[in-house]
């Protein structure tokens, strides 16, 4: 497993791949590795030639008081953890490499950004597709694997790789959850055993939107307010958001009559967690 | 000469050229060219062995009341003029294609972007980052060649090809005069006999201040005064600005103790001129 600190040599290392017919695959995380970054590495190697994965804490999406100082930081074990899946290449590169002095060029979010996260977190979907975006760059490759865990993420890069004609495929992946559901997360670290159980409530209301809407519920009003109540009642104890939105352009919708994703951000503690759950969208009412 | 309209079909050809190891030049234009584009076209292929030239009048940098609707379209005056040079490639882009329904990612221009053209065509970088930024996805060239007749639009290309850590070189060429010293601008066609002599304000105003520095004067407001009331005096009708400013940061100076540049904005009837000198940085005083 190659080990990269410069972007110069990481880009001289995957663009000669491609040159070379190579199906690269790129998985770029913050660290803090679990079973989701390893979910993509996997998918990665079963679908490409070669695998490289990014490893960066990018200060830019974080707001002023979020928890970038204190966002768990465990190189050693995640080197460990992609050299026994045999990664080919780990970009771990310095701060100031990707943000030298001076540094003030940013990704302008596309309109999707606009609302949930983007209301919640002035500036992160900035910070995100920046980062992103020069990731790409650096490590030019076939495709790049996102978790469907940060839904609105995976659309905005998306939207961005489209927009910018970015040479890649964006590739979304199914969230990894544990066994009783909670969606994996590096912040999960922060629950305490009483929290992670008020974090399950997450994954409940969505579980039970989506049982509404088989049973023929489509009143997104009406859902809205009983998956709040569902959050509450099992232990959230803020909640940022809890929408169904349309699946494409994440805007609020009155009904689910189209393919639409539930999407909730809500505090266990001072820990913020995000969760979504696709909605398919009803068959026609019967006659 | 090839003359391409895909995204794709332009990056598949650029993409195998430079993997087969060609040195690529990229001329991003409007089009209505004319020498000063041309001299960017033998600059690129005297040191390249491939030459690209994109011809696309784009919207997103023009400002609601600016000359978008009316701005000179010679496409088959331009394509002969490439051919007549053996250009290789020219991609020639509808506007649906590069903009098409829902775009709307933009690139956040550095700092460099925020003074002078920044401030009297809001929205003009942004529009002229995020084009170039696509041309440069589209067609992945070794170096990109723009005139430096855009001064500040150098320093903000070459600023967002450093900060996104795109794999391109960006190269200013030296700007073309006619004969009397006024920088060639496709906008020049927009001018009378009588306007065109005005016009000639800004380089004679620019001489002036070139001389004055080798003659000594240090003042930056002194000289600014002085270059303005040169410019109505020579026929300019209003300034947008006419400025002494550092040459790697654009910010103002008070003294010209340092690489310089002189930048003028200025209108002659209704046509918004641009021009600009470098001003070498004067040796230590005599003793």
């Amino acid at each position: 497993m190659k080990i990269v600190e410069s972007s110069h040599e990481a880009y001289a290392h995957v663009h000669h791949l491609r040159c070379d017919q190579q199906k690269i695959g790129l998985v770029p995380t913050m660290g803090a590795l679990h079973q989701g970054h390893l979910s993509l590495v996997e998918r990665s190697q079963a679908e490409c030639d070669v695998t490289a994965v990014t490893i960066f804490v990018n200060p830019t999406q974080f707001g002023p008081h979020e928890d970038y100082g204190r966002y768990p930081r465990t190189l050693e074990a995640d080197l460990e953890c992609l050299s026994q899946r045999s990664v080919d290449l780990v970009f771990v590169p310095q701060q100031p490499a990707l943000y030298p002095a001076g540094y003030s060029t940013y990704v302008e979010p596309p309109a999707e950004a606009e609302l949930w996260e983007g209301q919640c977190r002035p500036g992160h979907f900035r910070g995100v597709l920046s980062v992103v975006l020069k990731l790409f760059q650096i490590l030019p490759a076939t495709v790049a694997y996102f978790g469907q865990k940060d839904f609105q993420q995976l659309t905005v890069i998306r939207r961005m790789a489209e927009d910018f004609n970015l040479p890649i495929r964006v590739q979304g992946c199914e969230t990894v959850r544990d066994d009783d559901g909670l969606a994996l997360s590096s912040r999960n670290r922060y629950l305490s055993a009483e929290q992670r159980e008020a974090a399950l409530s997450l994954w409940k209301s969505l579980r039970w939107v989506e049982q509404a809407v088989a049973e023929g519920q489509r009143d997104v009003a009406n859902l809205e307010q009983t998956m709040q109540q569902k959050l509450y009642d099992a232990g959230a104890e803020k909640i940022d958001y809890a929408r169904i939105v349309d699946r494409e352009s994440l805007a609020s919708l009155s009904a689910v009559d189209r393919p639409s994703v539930a999407l909730i951000a809500a505090y266990v503690g001072k820990t913020r967690l995000i969760d979504n759950l696709l909605l398919d969208a009803p068959g026609p009412p019967d006659h």
